[in-house]
């Protein structure tokens, strides 16, 4: 691919001379201006969009950092921030972490160089802290609750929904009530975490903590979720599952084992994915697409918002 | 954020001023030196990244055109798309196109005006001359057979696979065979489409145009993928359908309709998701993620290749 650098060497010119050509700089020889132009001609060089973005100091584009591609919750959560690109006319820079620190730290770094103009983080595993360093650079929006007034947020509180779901499954007389998780950090999960200790000290129930499965992020852990209640002595009578995915890998794998759903085992899934539809498992419903749109458009705006969303219990046949 | 020109103003020297100093050029009056420096300090100028590009010529980006993100099958090409330029130190831009053809040609312009080294093409609507005309300006590489030696590939051959299930459906016994598609255009249902018209011609067996059904992409298009050919005077009695998310949403249905698989209703999925081996779905396997590498890899080598992969018909209990 051709470049300044190129072009500067094909026309026995200086870089400067070859870019002052290019911005129409009056101070250049006739002779060298004609070396460059013809220079340009041969080889078809087209002006790099680098250069109008070195200029305006904007590039229409935004980093989106995700742990992960392949999981539909994240999947839908692309689409709407992607649609909402569309119509703004921004570029969408993706970030699949991993949830490895360093990859969220090279997203920061984009921001800092100017190659985005603005930085959504669906999921994070580095501290806040560090976050707030790069503030100066773009906004920066998140989907959590934060306390801190200079980062935008669309987030879901995840205390109180999770208290309404444990209070539901108290109602409906479970006493023995276990979870599962992604993953045992983040805002998200802590926030969870300190409802359901809110929850058992609130009705005195006993603390048991095999009663919290982590890693749980496919259809595929349903299996494994009811081979581990299945191998405690007092197993749990319902579950929170924070994604529709396992719920819906759990209900499956019951079904091979003959395990009743609810009567043996009831379940809550998150989300409202059209599986839990189909399957007809009672859920939270969370609007996926509406946090995309609105992570978007948190991105860029200059003003600094911090959005709550509406969690909703579906009721279904698995309570 | 603080641009160049921004610099200039504040300095109150020429733009071209401010970039000698920040290139350390050697005409440059000290005194104007001392004022640029010190608007840089005052504003805590970060060298645009965008200038580095602009002297490589090269901005380790790769464009990736995609209809939709919230797929499983596209958010698993995406996966490992971003796996591969994780390991190649290289960022992606998302082109979620909703097979609108402008998005399209954003993707091919940015190619163009180099903000991307290099453009993956998931699926497309645009025609293949058109892609062509881009070629010049840095690899393209495609998801589908193409017979232009100028354009990278990996594909499956869709023909050759049809071909096999539609053979593996006759031998048990099916005469009525349907087929399920996301849309009529693009190469790859082009090719299923002349598989199946090669083989009710092989087999004199009749064409009926209502046995094929489009615009079945989700979960949720099962239940209509049945109720339309319930409406049918002479239903098939087996079905392709070109994604185990269909084909999970027929199942379900069909379940909830007390339809018997397979004995009123035969099924081959496609892709091989989690969701077919939850459900006990006979599938033809396609390697997503490994497609995805390759895409990539593609993307990156300035050699020009064609890869086929091979795709598995994975016996299960819908046959």
């Amino acid at each position: 691919m051709t470049n300044i650098k190129d072009l500067a060497k094909m026309a026995n010119v200086s870089v400067s001379t070859v870019s002052r050509v290019l911005n129409n700089h009056p101070y250049v020889k006739e002779e060298k201006r004609l070396a460059v132009l013809e220079a340009i001609k041969k080889c078809n060089y087209q002006q790099n969009i680098n250069a109008v973005h070195l200029s305006k100091g904007k590039t229409q584009l935004v980093g989106v950092v995700l742990p992960f591609t392949d999981l539909p919750y994240f999947g839908q959560l692309l689409k709407g921030i992607a649609n909402q690109a569309l119509e703004h006319n921004y570029k969408l820079i993706i970030f699949q972490t991993n949830y490895i620190e360093s990859r969220e730290l090279e997203a920061l770094q984009m921001l800092k160089q100017k190659q985005i103009d603005s930085l959504i983080i669906c999921s994070r595993t580095c501290n806040l802290a560090l976050i707030q360093e790069y503030l100066s650079y773009g906004p920066i929006v998140l989907c959590e609750k934060v306390e801190d007034t200079h980062l935008a947020a669309t987030f879901v509180n995840h205390y109180q929904t999770f208290m309404k779901a444990l209070d539901y499954l108290y109602e409906k007389g479970h006493r023995r009530i276990g979870y599962t998780l992604g993953r045992k950090t983040g805002t998200n999960s802590h926030e969870r975490q300190s409802a359901y200790a809110d929850f058992i000290k609130k009705y005195q129930l006993p603390n048991n903590p095999d009663y919290i499965i982590t890693g749980c992020y496919h259809l595929e852990d349903g299996s494994q979720v009811v081979q581990s209640i299945q191998a405690m002595s007092e197993p749990p009578s319902a579950l929170l599952v924070t994604s529709d995915q396992v719920a819906a890998g759990i209900v499956a794998y019951c079904q091979n084992q003959q395990i009743a759903i609810p009567d043996e085992l009831a379940l809550i899934g998150f989300d409202n994915q059209p599986i839990a539809k189909m399957l007809g498992i009672t859920t939270i419903e969370i609007p996926i697409e509406e946090i995309g749109k609105n992570l978007f458009l948190q991105a860029i705006n200059e003003e600094i918002s911090s959005i709550e969303m509406e969690a909703k219990l579906i009721e279904r046949g698995t309570v």
